[in-house]
């Protein structure tokens, strides 16, 4: 038998806390158990209460106690240096020090990406690390859009990045061969656009580092014209937001299909954050159970797949 | 009897023309009758031969032979300043000398705005017109969104005077009173966002000339919260083109209500160049004959209603 993966779960964190966070611990552990082994971060005496009554084997879990709280609404970083002791600064101690594999959290976004990216450094220097979703298309598999939201301002040189961490974790974690990345404009020439992405087109065009089809606009998205689809964190945010908000008006006047389906963020786990040293994925802050168990399965395919390895080669290659 | 309204409008211009603009025409004349001439800008024989078979009162339009045509794809400005005798040049010199009162085209969106800003100029100077289209909310009348891709780069000075032009026609045009205006954010804290917002909010937040309520987010978009949000034009794009692609999608699918019927561009009739002197609508690319109605419809509204002039005052009331 192999040995398990150990991917940390922020119990604190989220605002179903710590009810659904232990409910998907348990389901996690039911689908992937042979796999898994959890590590449990927040207050002792909580988790051991609440675990008690879901019938889980202590030998497949770790309780690290962790009395201090970040809440939703405080100020990320100055949170996270100020609570060494919350679940997840703690978490991130533990993953720095090679106690665990990944650690996941439907926390504080703000905590976890400042948290991951103070506490575990950027795979090479001027890196800068971003966020993604998944955007699913009628026809074939999900895409995925990057930045939605890490950095508000970019410049060229970082949607150039930001297509290398996307085209990676296309390949390795969607299992998609030579990723197609397209430039999120407002047309699809290459004198179309703001003076960000004129400039970034030019930096892409000639690329070898991924597979650069061009200029993509607005409802390029849901068509299957690119895997990738490369913005500033400033519209990938609005896009991602009024997506989601779409797919809730659209439940709500009881239309759903599969597809319709695929935008429920409890099937997609969180966003990993792309660019640092170590296996971290963010979750969606109203995680019920269902989406705790699943980002603790993207957790786990972004350990086995050695994404942040796949990141760094995929940047000094191009270096 | 009151006089009635000279619209002028593209004949030649649009996926379907002549075709669709003639019958959209004939449509606009049942509907508008009593109050609408029109006056049609395109090849006369064309226009004679096709306007036969519509039964149309020959009292009720007058025809000006346009022998020129400015193709979709054509370098806008250029298009229209080499071809003084195509549809939309005429129309604007018309327009310009008050031989009729607003001119409306499906046809080259570039050569249209360009050509409103060159020929009528703007109501004052220092101010950058844009466009706008509206925005569906389930509960409530329908919002509108700006700049939609005018330009693609802003100021923080830009997105004020959009508030501006945007707050103006909502009150005059759609009669909502007071408008609320929202600044398209990424989180709501007046601290959040890019360089851009942050100091447009600065702008905005003491504001009298319209009733800014503060940053919203995409998935405020469908909501109602605001009446006016306003964006960069490349954001902008952006959203509306997805906004787009997701009616298709979802009609594709066999979803349908009043809420998402209220999407379809045929029933909006285009977007009016706020800022310019003079009533200009351009309509979508693709419209049908209802379409062309409704954006005749919209021309006599802009007409009507005076929207330069209020635009002027409103802009001049801040200087």
């Amino acid at each position: 038998m192999s040995e398990k993966l150990n991917i940390g779960l922020d119990i604190a964190g989220g605002d179903f806390a710590p009810g659904c966070n232990l409910e998907g611990a348990s389901l996690a552990l039911a689908e992937f158990g042979e796999r898994l082994h959890l590590t449990l971060f927040g207050p002792e005496q909580q988790i051991r209460e609440g675990i008690s009554a879901l019938g889980i084997p202590d030998s497949a879990y770790t309780v690290v106690d962790a009395p201090e709280v970040i809440e939703m609404g405080e100020s990320p970083i100055k949170a996270f240096m100020s609570k060494p002791n919350s679940s997840i600064s703690l978490g991130f101690k533990y993953l720095k020090e090679g106690k665990i594999d990944g650690f996941a959290s439907a926390g504080n976004t703000g905590a976890m990406f400042g948290g991951a990216v103070v506490s575990l450094g950027t795979v090479v220097e001027n890196i800068r690390p971003c966020l993604m979703t998944y955007v699913p298309k009628p026809s074939g598999r999900d895409g995925i859009i990057l930045d939605i939201g890490a950095s508000a301002d970019s410049k060229p040189e970082n949607l150039y990045q930001f297509a290398v961490l996307g085209s990676t974790f296309a390949e390795h974690i969607s299992h998609i061969s030579n990723p197609r990345v397209g430039l999120m404009n407002i047309g699809e020439e290459p004198e179309k656009g703001n003076e960000l992405v004129k400039a970034a087109y030019k930096l892409m065009v000639d690329t070898k580092d991924f597979n650069f089809i061009g200029n993509v606009e607005g409802h390029d998205l849901f068509r299957d014209k690119a895997d990738v689809f490369v913005c500033n964190g400033f519209t990938g945010n609005i896009i991602v937001k009024l997506c989601e908000s779409w797919y809730h008006i659209s439940r709500k006047f009881g239309f759903n299909n599969e597809f319709l389906e695929r935008f429920n963020f409890e099937n997609q786990g969180g966003s990993p954050v792309l660019g640092v040293n170590g296996a971290v994925v963010i979750g969606h802050g109203i995680s019920n159970g269902k989406a705790i168990k699943n980002m603790i399965g993207l957790t786990m395919n972004v350990v086995e797949n050695k994404l942040s390895q796949r990141i760094k080669e995929a940047i000094l290659r191009n270096a």
